[in-house]
């Protein structure tokens, strides 16, 4: 019974000199507790859409990461949290964007997928499904996060916006959270979840709520989850750019995720990772930036990594 | 100097002997005035991109189409209009959802691509973005239409969403509007805009504003501006898998489209059609179902049409 995981929590200009090596620390736990959680689900006979679900909420919890309780603030000073999912055996599809005060933007985008005849919602419109089907909101005081607000605050009367990276030298986590899985049944699923760009425009929507862009999970090829430059993986298509590679020119996994990260996004300038899974359960994890937090698990390996 | 538009209002269940005779003459001048009038802009060496914003503004101006002030009603009554616009010579893009007081959303879009940082931008602050670059709000009234109106009322104690065109044997006008042009510099482009389906839920995005989804340009491949069941449309990432058969694959614009609209997405259940133009100008108006408001212009050939 082969079973396959691996999360990520961004990628972006993550060095090691610039990390404590507590915080350092604090990462690898939490990468490596999610990792554990999300795979002895499957080890269970869990589905791939629970693990990627499960696994994605527990980076959502850790203000760590730039997702749910870690999410960064708009340029209002706001969060606004964007999550999608997609079930590669049906084929099946949710996400969710601008959200304020959910706190698993990833299980919204779930319930999306199975309880409406629709694919994506987002504002309010989104948080009225959460409060009919009796999600509870969280007060906007759950996602405060001192270290956060300070960050926003040395933006806020700028017009940069960052993945966090870019911010004046600090260790520069973030970006977003994601996971792709492989169960004992075979299916792929996979998971992308995110607070988007510090200080970004209100209303603005990156690649992470976009299926086929930051999430695609088809049984046929791969699953996959993104992370970076939102608004460059939207006009390259990447996700969905790995399945063609794969169906219409035959690549392997391996091959597809080299050319679409390391060739197509480096000639413009697309700073960002992914992880990815195959259909034998085979997993790639590539990135074009100098780091990436990332895990993953096999039934003969385990990783879990921050820099190159 | 060659150059090429192809413009749709929405394809679905159009029947000849559900439309009267006045209302079918009523849609063929909409979409020859509409032709006409971004064909001469290309000929006078407009731009691809100035093409299809002109023919999408007055085709969102006619309320005979659900996109700007046509705009069907949500579940709550309420016009939330989406759209998208991609540079196939530079790969920009540019896209909002959510609006509703946005006179044309395709020139929001086009602002976003050219004035932001960011691809897509959505609700309360798409609206805001419109007021800080001078863009008039209209009020809500402009967009009020006695037969939308009539149209929502027999759906809005249920849970019945719809495309227009399945609405109790009517004459099923939809879905969408959009353009595809190839300009005299040989640069392609593509714009579509909707106000979605009826009775959906608010917040509902659909794939009107979804980059490689209903619209996708790029001067290698081909323009595409789709139209049908967006939620369908989104999971098969529909304009980018085009580009990917023709660019992978090594399809004719001709043999992509085909396969995509009568093919895969007939195996999925996914009612719709695009127009589409190719790197040679080459025009493409495929659809599964029984209608489709169409209407393309070379210099060979000029055709306005709406039934099979």
């Amino acid at each position: 019974m082969k079973v396959t995981l691996a999360i990520h929590g961004g990628a972006g200009n993550i060095l090691k000199k610039n990390m404590a090596p507590e915080r350092i620390a604090a990462y690898e736990k939490a990468l490596a507790e999610t990792l554990h959680a999300a795979y002895d689900l499957l080890k269970r006979g869990g589905s791939a859409l629970d693990a990627v679900e499960q696994a994605v909420c527990l980076l959502e919890d850790c203000p760590l990461f730039n997702a749910g309780r870690g999410a960064v603030l708009n340029a209002l000073g706001e969060h606004e949290m964007d999550a999608s999912m997609m079930d590669g055996k049906s084929g099946a599809a949710g996400a969710v964007t601008m959200v304020q005060q959910i706190k698993n933007p990833i299980s919204l985008a779930r319930a999306v997928m199975e309880k409406t005849p629709h694919v994506f919602i987002g504002g309010q419109g989104a948080e009225d499904f959460a409060r009919s089907i009796g999600m509870p909101l969280m007060d906007k005081t759950y996602f405060h996060d001192e270290y956060r607000y300070r960050q926003w605050e040395k933006l806020r009367h700028t017009t940069t916006v960052s993945l966090d990276h870019n911010v004046s030298g600090n260790e520069k986590k973030f970006g977003t959270v994601g996971a792709v899985a492989f169960d004992a049944q075979g299916n792929l699923a996979a998971a992308t979840s995110t607070g988007g760009m510090m200080n970004k425009m209100k209303g603005r929507i990156g690649d992470s709520p976009l299926i086929g862009v930051a999430t695609y999970a088809n049984n046929e090829s791969c699953a996959i989850s993104c992370t970076g430059h939102g608004e460059i993986f939207i006009k390259q298509v990447v996700a969905y750019d790995i399945h063609c590679l794969m169906q219409y020119k035959g690549m392997s996994l391996r091959e597809a995720c080299n050319f679409v990260v390391n060739q197509k996004l480096v000639q413009v300038k697309g700073e960002g990772g992914l992880i990815a899974i195959d259909k034998n359960g085979e997993v790639e994890i590539v990135f074009n930036t100098p780091g990436m937090f990332r895990a993953m698990k096999t039934a003969a390996k385990e990783a879990v990594a921050i820099f190159r």
